[in-house]
């Protein structure tokens, strides 16, 4: 069984990951716990090469690519591998996070996306566990994470508004494999809720 | 206009993509020369990435999507500028390598290759010129070069002619735009031909 985490920066999501991945262990299943991009030696040297030096040094296109050749090194050495071997995998961030930032930014490159994925990806996760927080919350929590103050900003709240309501666009059009998860609650509430969600589908 | 160079090892279609832009240079022309894998600053790391290390270590369908995406910075940051602004762009190897490299190792790749040029690139070549040249000879030649004697294997002879019926193939396949040259004759016979064919379409 394959399981992505999604959500905005503060969501919660990676805590989450973490959570889900030892209470499945405290049942006796055998998990891969890992994250994209990256998640493979391949895919850490391909994120570098995306993430560092001028941000505008690589266009859209070229980053789709390099995000894909990624995807598609972490599928083939750790993703695949485990599940042939009957482990459950569980990512945190998946091709659904490519289809919402490039979709965000430029809606024409959204089909650009999805045919990659089609031709050199053909996986989707089994489920896909959307950790939902109202953007105020998810910022706050990540200002509090990088410890220092930073003035609340408009833009970033417009933005993170966006990519809220992006991730639940794609919730309602692969309805078949998402659920959506309240995650404004305490951690340990939105871990049992999670849970239950992932044990119904095992 | 946009002319790519095709051929196997030793055909001499480096010193003739050099000798093309002398030429045209003589003429007045004003003239890029630039090569493949690599020929942008993105490009030549993303090429250091594939060709450095164990050669195992990327799958083809990694490395086709890795080569995707060097050429299409190489296309966005020095091929298209250079085409908008009025100048002959000469291509040491363009996607005919891709498509040949790739459809002899394994056949259903090819069908890959060219989906991912057809959504990711865009832009054939005005003009290709296949050096052909017999595999014996450019081996020969290939080992010259490297400056040490090397034992004449049949292996590398096989490959060779295979690489070579593969350009020919792809010159039936694409005969609007191939023009095939005999490169057994010395430089400067071969590339009066390469001129004389060059001039006559721009």
């Amino acid at each position: 069984m394959f399981i992505s985490f999604e959500g905005i920066d503060g969501s919660g999501k990676s805590t989450q990951a973490h959570l889900l991945a030892e209470a499945l262990r405290g049942r006796g299943h055998d998990v891969v716990l890992t994250r994209e991009p990256g998640g493979s030696p391949g895919a850490e040297e391909i994120r570098r090469l995306v993430l560092e030096g001028d941000p505008e040094r690589w266009s859209a296109q070229t980053e789709i690519l390099l995000f894909t050749a990624a995807r598609r090194d972490h599928l083939e050495r750790v993703i695949q591998p485990a599940l042939e071997a009957g482990r459950i995998v569980i990512c945190d961030r998946f091709a659904d996070s490519t289809r919402m930032y490039q979709g965000l930014s430029r809606g024409d490159l959204r089909a650009v996306v999805d045919q990659l994925q089609t031709l050199m990806i053909g996986r989707e996760p089994d489920l896909t566990i959307l950790i939902d927080i109202d953007p105020a919350t998810g910022l706050s929590r990540a200002r509090g994470r990088q410890g220092h103050e930073e003035r609340f900003e408009d833009f970033g709240l417009g933005l993170q508004e966006k990519m809220r309501a992006g991730f639940l666009d794609l919730a309602r059009e692969y309805a078949a494999r998402f659920a959506v998860i309240d995650g404004a609650r305490a951690p340990e509430r939105v871990a049992q809720d999670v849970l239950e969600c992932a044990a119904a589908r095992l």
